[in-house]
């Protein structure tokens, strides 16, 4: 067993406020890295220049990250971070923004090529990050993982290093109460497609069990006030601190094949990360059913169901289905997962066939 | 909510010899902190010798830590550590050792007085820490505690900074093997009492009560083998792991009346401190069940339990009794309790008459 999990987790309303004096830790000049809008509206990057305005200290705001972010963008926040000798970075959003902030955090602290930055061999340096979760579903305040589009792969792509675990997440529910419902319950699945994809990871182990267990029974339990539209802040608590557990758990465990076959539906068709993961979830379950029934009746059991048509039938109440792919692109799909080591790591290897019939039953 | 664990967790048969470039990573010169003798006869020292060997790394012993170490250990052990210019510090044993070798690795890095070493005002500096326990009792390979005696405070006193959490604790349940079936149950009542303990504190959270919970359940789930007198390996990996989730339960809650009142029982009676706190601990649930009894129903259930009664002779069937102490005694006892932070970190608050009444009762 392994388990590291080093990140300072802060959690309850009006956290950011009531810790101010954890930002005054890091340095006295911050970048905040955030999305155009968001951070704008819910009130996060408010509550954080406020926070760091208290302790004296200086700020820039980076605002460009876009969904999906690219490469470019988080050299140029590098370029930015270093002009204004930025010595703590900030992350305030969904998986984008924090995911881009972590590589600006890696980026502007030392020099590494685009031909490297997916290599894993960084020398041990990076500028302190803080991470303000605006969305339940990413877990990359308390992740070892950045995520970025790689063009050249056509793909997402990770870059994984024990390095880019924040030093502090702070968790304020509240932030959430502005997304569309639509957001609300994708990035929720994206939460538990973590969870359940660590409980099948090769490298899933005792600690890892307990805490996504406990992830997927609360998002379990929301199901209800995510269909009826309506969800209330102690839900949406609920909700943010079980996609923290999710990103624990995959912070030993990594995601397997949903995952994997979710990022080419993102990038070639745009769909929602989230959206991707649960549509093609309950097929997984069914190949994986095949091999290892005891471990999936358990996680059936964590959602109070018995089939996995149950499971199936519940996504597709929650989840916008997606437009028809055709044979061809799937088989592009196909063998682009079947080069990712996500296949490598589920209890069950999957085939190229089983990835292709996934796909094609989903979809 | 505050949840900090930074520790990295490596568990399993073998785990220090199949991991040994971990030792590397920090340095060239490592120096082992431990008791005279069990550490040589569990084979912990030899498997972290030949480990440190295979990385060519220089190592010096220091192997003169006592139960309940003193003051002037540590500070012996420190100036060892800087004439020898030592990178690293290895800490092998029960609680002892190991808190010893990180108060000898905070006083290695920085000088603080001996009027200043409980002051909890540090330099942000440490020699990095490998944990090696060879209990499953303590859990301090994964704690932000190290607990000395302290002649002044006529008891057992704490360092509570989030300083000496070690940078890696290596579990092997295998050098637990030659402990005896007294230490064996002692060690096992002292995690229960972390965790249950730990589930009683104000400073309680969703995560530190699901990792109470959980090693609450299994060290229940070994009461048979312990009073059998026979433990067998796998029930030995399950404590260490039950002792470690105890150990980063109370890096986030801290403990309450019941380690503050073992803690005379060890000073002045020499009682061991899980036996102390078994027995103890049946009172202290008595009186916060008069306030809290959900609370106090939920634990017992963990244990598959009705009754603290059932708890309380589960208590007496494991650990030996203690000898009769003095109504003096108690009061003396009681009003040192009194002083402690404990008191006021529990969900209820105890008062000087509730303590002694606790401690009539027990012994």
């Amino acid at each position: 067993m392994n388990f590291l999990m080093p990140t300072e987790v802060v959690m309850g309303r009006r956290c950011i406020i009531d810790n101010a004096s954890i930002f005054a830790r890091y340095g006295k000049r911050a970048m905040l890295v955030t999305g155009a809008k968001s951070a704008k509206l819910n009130g996060s990057q408010e509550d954080v220049i406020a926070a760091l305005k208290s302790q004296g200290m200086e700020y820039i705001v980076f605002d460009k990250i876009m969904a999906n972010p690219t490469i470019d963008i988080v050299y140029e926040g590098a370029v930015l971070a270093r002009e204004n000798a930025i010595q703590l970075i900030i992350g305030i959003g969904g998986g984008s923004p924090m995911d881009a902030a972590k590589v600006i955090a890696l980026l502007a602290a030392q020099d590494i090529s685009r031909e490297n930055l997916f290599g894993g061999k960084y020398e041990d340096k990076i500028l302190p990050m803080i991470m303000v979760p605006t969305t339940a579903g990413s877990g990359s305040e308390v992740t070892k993982y950045a995520i970025l589009t790689n063009d050249v792969a056509q793909t997402k792509i990770s870059i994984a290093t024990p390095l880019v675990f924040p030093n502090v997440a702070m968790l304020d529910a509240s932030y959430t109460e502005t997304l569309t419902m639509k957001t609300t319950v994708n990035t929720a699945i994206d939460a538990l497609s973590h969870s359940i994809e660590g409980m099948l990871s090769k490298r899933a182990n005792a600690i890892s069990d307990l805490l996504a267990a406990e992830s997927i029974k609360i998002i379990a339990e929301c199901f209800k006030e995510l269909e009826s539209g309506q969800v209330s802040i102690v839900s949406r608590e609920r909700l943010l601190y079980a996609s923290a557990l999710g990103g624990m758990v995959i912070s030993q465990t990594g995601t397997v094949a949903v995952h994997a076959m979710g990022y080419s539906l993102t990038y070639f068709k745009n769909v929602d990360h989230g959206q991707a993961n649960g549509l093609l979830m309950g097929e997984f379950l069914n190949y994986i059913n095949e091999f290892e029934p005891d471990m999936i009746s358990k996680i059936l059991s964590f959602m109070n169901m018995n089939t996995i048509d149950e499971f199936k039938h519940k996504m597709a109440t929650l989840l916008e289905r997606i437009e028809k792919i055709t044979e061809e692109e799937i088989e592009q799909y196909s063998k682009t997962v079947m080069k990712t080591g996500h296949i490598k790591n589920c209890i069950v290897t999957l085939d190229y066939e089983g990835v292709k019939r996934i796909y094609e039953k989903s979809v």
